[in-house]
């Protein structure tokens, strides 16, 4: 197979009759141009069969368009949704977007400087947190870090998350105003800022209510981990009630061990609450109460954010945390106050006195 | 903030003591190097802060080892499995992978074009086709393409796909020996090759074996439009007694329609077999017989068959077809015959004469 010789943007400009600069803008996401003159390039270019070269663009332009996304744990699918909208949401905003994915249990710093290595305009972590030496490499070389769905121990990372400690607080609330008795709380990854600050909320409210601290297990997240997890608290003498379970993957796998191997309703016999409101939870086999970490808003907050850290890397740390709603299906025995319509759904509004 | 000067290649080989091809190496995924050089290369680069460049190496390589890979409706759990995989076997290749989501009924070719601006080794299609221009401007660009699970009805493009028509095939006669008398089938997009392939397997055996033509619905391989299409579907007074359903994702959305709208118990009132073997379908509230796509030995032979066309761009086209099994659960009545372990798994065999 022999190749042509490969038009040039010269060859495209001279046949559209317009400058090479106009070419160039023509093919660079979001730059101005006219709409008529960007049609006479893309025809010409098409006729010469001509492909404009991101690599040589980047040189130039010091901007490479990409932005390294690490993402993994797609089995929970909160984050199939967040990947779908923000590769649409970085897409809309001109920038490609390279995935990888961790491996769970191995340290992602060599994964990463590869991708550091195609010069990436910013990075976006939805399934890893940094070491501080590569944050620190980053912020030598002026590489905007944005984590998602968690913050970092160390050192300090812009974060967009949801409000894990205060969805923690208000699911304690609710289950003690549900008449509950024994609780339990299923933990996600004992490492991750979002269990921990889940665990904090959920726990710090029964402390400061004086109510004994939940039965506890771990689940890591996982539905295996979660299946062996719920074995555990449901064969104790001492059962709980209702288990605020970390996120709703694992509380759908709680749902399965409950019903078919120990025969339990729910809520009946046993009330659920999970975690951001995503896929199954919402069938009706699940219907499950749980705190919304709603993905659009906080995709939307990270392009935003993203793309201003791009604009000024020398921006200070952000935080930005989305706000949810205990969002009240059928998995949980209800208060007899305090659920109000918003919209088509039921949310949890306490009632508290003054 | 101010920016040190950048280390360059020659900075590291210089305290390495080593030449500077062995830093180039060193940093090329896949390249061949001594452990101990590339260790003392990767220590000098850690101490100077380098960071390889990919972008100038794929100007000197002419290989940019990216893979731009096309995907979306992650919803369906299928495709999230395949992209954790796919995105392992591309690094362990030392590949990255830029990926980009089509949106559903928009025509993809513009985000191809800026996919293929970044001169990426090969693109793989998971989620949408690509049209004949498209499939040209890359033939004659030299970047091999691959179809993951479909086929193109138009130009002929390299694909690896399941046992579309043969499940189909035995799907039929696995319902039909379970006593079944009134078939539907389920559609999912009319266009995809893997709809269409499964119905022209499942229509193809009941005509050939002299059965009524299956009552059919589509159901877009959505979760909403699938639950619409049941409606229809259970609504009829001539209510089919076991439904086909395109895909896993599909049947899942039928089975909750099934129990909880129409009161039906499954298998006892209404038999489903989906398609795919993947997540919910595995639960034992669905607990669904279906016919595999195994992702593993798909993905390996996609990774596999992407390599081979980037090392000969100029190979024949190939389709790669990945052998699955008709997993036996619980959501369809059984043949009082046929049904035998494989492993952990009951699966389908038919008992054929001679």
């Amino acid at each position: 197979m022999s190749r042509k010789r490969q038009a040039t943007a010269t060859d495209v400009a001279r046949l559209a009759g317009v400058s090479q600069s106009a070419v160039s803008r023509a093919f660079t996401p979001g730059a101005s141009i006219a709409e008529e003159t960007r049609e006479r390039v893309a025809e010409a270019a098409r006729q010469l069969g001509y492909r404009p070269n991101a690599i040589a663009r980047s040189l130039t332009t010091r901007r490479s368009r990409i932005i390294g996304v690490a993402a993994s744990y797609l089995q929970n699918h909160f984050y199939p949704d967040v990947l779908e909208a923000l590769s649409r949401g970085l897409q809309a905003r001109g920038y490609q977007m390279l995935l990888f994915m961790p491996d769970a249990g191995r340290h992602a710093d060599p994964q990463l400087q590869e991708v550091l290595a195609w010069r990436v305009d910013a990075l976006i972590l939805a399934s890893t947190t940094l070491s501080s030496e590569l944050a620190d490499q980053c912020q030598a070389a002026g590489i905007p870090v944005l984590l998602f769905n968690r913050t970092s121990r160390g050192p300090s990372v812009s974060s967009v998350t949801g409000e894990n400690e205060r969805g923690g607080r208000l699911i304690a609330e609710f289950l003690v105003a549900g008449g509950h008795r024994r609780l339990g709380f299923l933990a996600g990854l004992e490492n991750s800022s979002t269990s921990r600050d889940r665990e904090k909320g959920f726990a710090g409210w029964l402390a400061e209510n004086g109510h004994p601290p939940p039965l506890r297990e771990v689940g890591l997240y996982q539905f295996e981990a979660a299946s062996a997890a719920a074995r555990r608290l449901l064969a104790r003498p001492d059962r709980p009630d209702a288990i605020f379970c970390g996120n709703d993957h694992m509380a759908t796998a709680v749902a399965e061990v409950a019903r078919h191997e120990f025969g339990l309703r729910i809520p009946r016999d046993l009330s659920l609450v999970g975690f951001d409101d995503t896929g199954p939870a919402r069938w009706p086999s699940f219907s499950l109460t749980s705190f919304s970490q709603p993905v659009q808003p906080m995709v939307d907050a990270t392009v935003a954010l993203v793309c201003e850290m791009i604009e000024n890397p020398a921006a200070p740390t952000r935080h930005e945390v989305v706000r949810g709603e205990l969002l009240v299906r059928g998995s949980a025995r209800m208060p007899p106050e305090g659920c109000v319509s918003l919209g088509e759904q039921l949310v949890w509004r306490p009632v508290r006195d003054g």
